[in-house]
């Protein structure tokens, strides 16, 4: 067999390192192309001046580009067979991404755990994206539920690795001194001092996504995942449509998320996330953010914790979350977890 | 409140000058998306080569990719809360924009006159377009009509600045001599000479527009008007859909208008533009023009007042304008009246 | 009249060379928005450090950009009046094209044949596309079918020009001695020696495509072929929808193939394709190869022949191609020949 099928359970044996396919070199093209696509307005990933003003040696990368070409990257080999992509954990960006770059991925399998009906399983891995130079980049957990091949093949040997619920921030680093920054062109005059932990923001704005749009978008990344790109079979799944990349999601709802958190432009660390229900083409994405904590990061900048929260066809003044049972309400997307450097007020 | 619902009538003083935020860094990318979405051909803008024959530095920015650029940044700041988008005026672009140069914009408040209705008024802006050198690179004015905030709220004096009908030629430049110029190779051997006033051209070309497409150029300039990208709150609106960037009409119109003006790529003044009708997606645009007035540049180039008519489902052998009732007929989308630079014959 | 609308078979005299207009430098926007839009996921077009390991100067353009560019030039002078494009053959990429290059393109008249309805007639030509320093990087020719402009001139004598079946291997070379080049990173170790002549491959995956993809891609290529941007005439024809460009179809397809032909990025010739059915908006392609030939092309490359068949909702597992009547079975879009390079196991 010439073409791949992917990986099931039984291929990620603890410790194997798998080592992605294709690199990409990403340029400022591919930032034009996802501004275009997700509205994102962040002014450090939008001007150049800007960000070297902020101290960056030249007009770096959006770090979600490079969390979706990464995490693109691991699909071929960790999620073609993916029953769900179940979590993230313990995201950082560790050095910043410039045009001209080129991203490379490995993953280790770091646990796994046979699920009880014998047909599935669960497997954790560890992703590393490095650069040219073999620099890590960005390295994250995440942990999928994958077909067993063979339904009586034996289970493995539980391991289920111990993951922080939050990175902590005092292992992150924003990368530059943001020594000069000017909230009014970015977009805001509320900094680091002006955002309480407890405070809620509606984003306001909505945004529909068509299917031309995510496809366009999750081939960028070149996520290959079979859901996203072929009506003909998914016309014969329950939902009848295509399944929206939950990337596609986390970066709109960011870009919305910029009326309210323009200073907070740079994320710098992914504590978690869930994708609570599915996307279809037609549906408008609306968002708001919680602060849940705070952290110093250096002289002249500080992280948030954030709560992203998208919603669909659900406009965000009321703060919709979970319902009483406690489980996500049916038109919330998204519950994602990071950490945003952002500038202190000078 | 973090998020920023946008300026109401009463926020328009006189004088007033409103910083935009987020500047831009164009690219070659701008370019080449530009040209993806709209089919845009004209040698000036598509081949550095051709355009450093033509004198300048090397590749040009579509001067209508900086309006719409430097016109998003000041939608959320004038047009958030606008009842609609009345007309531009003496528009002029004073410098090439280049890959790799940042824009800036800024708008001054230069009048405003509160409608009889008392719920709303009319405001002026003169905005202002630089590059990251402070060079300015576009200005233009353009009005708008606002909600007012409060209806009880005391009108203003009226102040309704003095608006040329038409930029006067003399002050205009096309930054480059033109001094080596290829008309097969740019796609006419029609030049200055060659055209007429009162003059009609039929551009033959229809354009049909998609909501990915429309959504991802608005999305492109960093254009955040919400009725272009929300069918959840559209949807109960009259039209029920959602409303296409009437700078996508214009530019879509200019592409095709390349079938007949090929020459007449560089776009170096705007003196009005009405949007007459709202276009939706899966409408079909067609466009003609006419041959206002001509103007001598320099030795080698000539300028055309151009009159640039979009239409949608309704081609334009006949040239659709106005009824005999004087408005516009149904199917017109746009009235657009500008300068463009064209090489004499050599 | 200024507006152009295009050559009929009386305007294709042999010998005729027509100069087509609006030369275009290609970036690595281009390369990006390719690759958003068809998937592609080859290393060599991808990565430039993997680019320059495999021996190239710098990261190269996709021999299919640099096609659909050129044979996009053609369109205005050869086909906007065609009723049919016929096929193409000796296609041969002769020079590598980088981002910065720019790409002329001209066309000579080599053969026409009036068709015994008298209506219509058969046009030759071979097209050669060049960079700025007047090196030819692509000679091809195609034949399309034109409408006459009037039925009752007089026939020309028929002219067939001598067409090879298959571009000799010996002429060809993949411009870059493949000195380095790591199969895992680029997605398959199957190497030159590992395929077969008469192997069939189903690439497995579908894409669907949508009217804004196709609309976006072929302006990309400045392809303004009506049939498949207007959809207020097409409405009115037999099939009601916009015709896809035949090179999505094409580009697709061969995205498509990486899964299973992944170190066969790099396209050398064309010897021959047909387009055989129409894809409309909404259709999923999916794809299988042939191996139909092998040849030795340097110390560490070969070249594969390739017939690659897209289909239009019908996975490739049994091979769909013709029926026991010798045609091509109805969903069957794309018969396409072509020699790729492909680096030997080392």
């Amino acid at each position: 067999m010439k073409s791949f099928a992917g990986n099931y359970f039984e291929d990620f044996t603890l410790g194997r390192v798998l080592k992605h396919a294709t690199p990409l070199t990403v340029t400022e093209a591919d930032l034009a192309i996802y501004r275009s696509l997700t509205g994102s307005r962040y002014a450090l990933y939008s001007a150049a001046p800007f960000a070297e003003a902020a101290g960056f040696e030249r007009q770096p990368i959006d770090p979600l580009i490079v969390f979706h070409i990464v995490f693109g990257k691991t699909v071929p080999d960790i999620s073609l067979n993916a029953v769900a992509n179940l979590g993230y954990a313990d995201g950082k960006f560790l050095a910043p991404v410039f045009p001209g770059d080129t991203l490379y991925a490995t993953s280790e399998v770091i646990g796994h755990k046979e699920n009880s009906s014998g047909r599935t399983g669960v497997v954790y891995v560890r992703t590393t994206g490095t650069n040219q130079h073999g620099e890590t980049v960005l390295s994250y957990v995440r942990w999928v539920m994958v077909h067993k091949q063979d339904p009586l093949s034996d289970a493995p040997e539980t391991v289920i690795p111990d993951l922080p619920d939050v990175v902590d921030p005092a292992s992150l680093s924003a990368h530059a001194d943001y020594a000069s920054y000017d909230g009014e062109l970015a977009g805001s005059t509320d900094f680091y001092e002006d955002y309480d932990i407890g405070e809620k923001i509606d984003h306001v704005d909505g945004m529909t996504i068509e299917e031309a749009e995510h496809q366009t978008a999750t081939r960028l990344y070149q996520n290959t995942a079979k859901v996203h790109f072929n009506q003909h079979v998914q016309a014969e799944t329950r939902n009848k449509r295509r399944l929206i990349y939950g990337g596609v999601v986390i970066s709109t709802a960011r870009s919305l998320a910029f009326n309210g958190l323009a200073n907070a432009a740079q994320m710098i660390a992914i504590n978690g996330g869930t994708h609570c229900n599915p996307l279809f083409a037609g549906d408008t994405i609306y968002a708001w953010s919680e602060v849940l904590d705070k952290a110093e990061l250096s002289e002249k900048t500080g992280a948030l914790r954030l709560r992203l929260i998208a919603t669909k066809d659900l406009p965000c003044e009321e703060y919709p979350y979970k319902g009483t049972d406690g489980k996500y309400l049916p038109n919330v997307l998204l519950d994602f977890d990071y950490w945003a450097a952002i500038p202190k007020a000078r």
